[in-house]
């Protein structure tokens, strides 16, 4: 029996990455951590984000994972190079693999980043894809915080009049940026938030020539390629996660059930907030 | 030179209060917590929310304060008797005050409450409006969870087309509700989070003939009636407050000054997740 890949989010956004994980790996084993009682970290300072996502990792290398997957965009930004310098499993953020794809996808050059305040104001996303651009004509990155998407779609508001209208607004200052330049129209739009799939069909429809890049879904083609998995998935499993939470919030299943596709069954409460990320993090 | 007063919120809401406590007694010193490293309290369960609000109550009573206003409504919902058992001055929250207010002002006996979901679901509004009854014919209660009004509010959106959206739909589930029972309308509604008395204007425009309660003006006013204050306030002095954070977030200079409508100076980091409320609370 293998050991298990761990999962951690601010909360219960990282689900849209356990989702895609399971697509391409049904027959592993998980364990999800959420840290609900701290949601979110897009609001918080990037020396707060660092503590906590230490924590969470933490937490995870404790439970002897073999693999660890930062699913918050927030703590991929700030976090990420923090904690694999202190940990001997790798760790797949959800920056790169998105920037990556974004590279591969774009024939405009114009690059559009939505995220959370604490996402787009980390620079992280053009930061690394100008680095994995190299000496290639450097693309245009053009990012804008959506602070809404995240309480809207958590309120299920999936297509509701008001998250449009939130969307149109947000769109609009996006595609407004990019057009100042004088430039030719973004053609790829990451989405630089663990929210943010859930809201693919009205962006969309809101955007039809643009391609929305899903940063659990890349991220979870790097993790099997780290994994080196070539077997098809058998398509019958059953999943194997354990849940972990810092607190269970009433609506956490429910929500889940509308990330993850299926019933979530029982949740754990972790309690993480003394942990510390092994020593070398502290020197 | 008396002890200042204390005022704590999850985060940034209780600014509302903490100016209506300054609009009464501008001559007095306050000491602001927020705890902004862990906010929001209003979607976590009530047992996270007690030792969170436990570790506010702590860190102000370190500070030497003479009364301490739980200037959130969750944390007035399910935590306010575990403080007052514990500490040996006055505490006041959000409740009771308002729930006396809506009273007083109901002719239709048909009173509404909006909040977080952790205010709506603790049952507190309509428990403590119906202990302040007493004897008299009960008063309808109908109370729906408003979420997206915190971060609408927190994006500046305070007059947006989406977040008339948001509240229509928000008042068109609560009035449908009160209207179900075939009652009278609903004449009073109780702004059962500190966030939403920055959404006045909107509320009164879609409810022009409801009277809207507004927690922090009638808690000031307890508070003025605790303290003894009987001069009438002088009118300029300048705000004596000291503001402390759990976490000091990019925004939060810019949403503070939107909150108390004068420049917030300095803000200091307070550490405060080790911290435990008096024994009394551990017995």
């Amino acid at each position: 029996m293998t050991a298990p890949i761990g999962v951690f989010d601010s909360g219960i956004g990282g689900l849209s990455v356990l989702r895609e994980l399971l697509r391409l790996m049904p027959d592993e084993s998980y364990i999800y951590l959420g840290d609900s009682a701290r949601v979110p970290y897009g609001t918080k300072s990037a020396e707060t984000v660092r503590l906590f996502a230490g924590q969470c990792a933490q937490f995870l290398l404790d439970q002897g994972v073999q693999l660890i997957v930062v699913a918050c965009n927030t703590a991929s930004a700030v976090a990420l190079e923090t904690i694999r310098a202190a940990v001997d499993v790798p760790v797949i953020g959800m920056i790169e693999p998105a920037a990556r794809a974004a590279l591969q996808s774009t024939r405009s050059g114009q690059i559009g980043v939505i995220g959370t305040r604490g996402t787009v104001s980390s620079g992280a996303y053009p930061a690394v894809i100008q680095a994995l651009n190299g000496h290639a004509p450097a693309p245009a990155v053009h990012s804008f915080a959506c602070p809404l998407f995240v309480p809207l779609v958590e309120e299920g508001w999936i297509d509701h009049p008001a998250t449009r209208l939130v969307a149109q607004d947000y769109l609009d200052h996006l595609f407004a940026h990019g057009a100042a330049a004088g430039s030719p129209d973004i053609d790829t739009l990451v989405l630089g938030c663990t929210h943010y799939p859930l809201l693919k069909p009205l962006l969309h429809e809101l955007l039809p020539s643009v391609h929305l890049i899903d940063c659990g879904e890349h991220a979870a083609h790097v993790a099997r390629d780290i994994l080196c998995h070539s077997a098809p998935p058998s398509s019958n499993a059953a999943p194997n996660v354990r849940f972990y939470l810092t607190d269970i919030p009433p609506a956490f299943v429910s929500i889940a059930e509308r990330f993850l596709g299926f019933s979530v069954g029982g949740v754990e409460r972790a309690d993480i907030d003394h942990l510390v990320l092994v020593d070398k993090m502290m020197g």
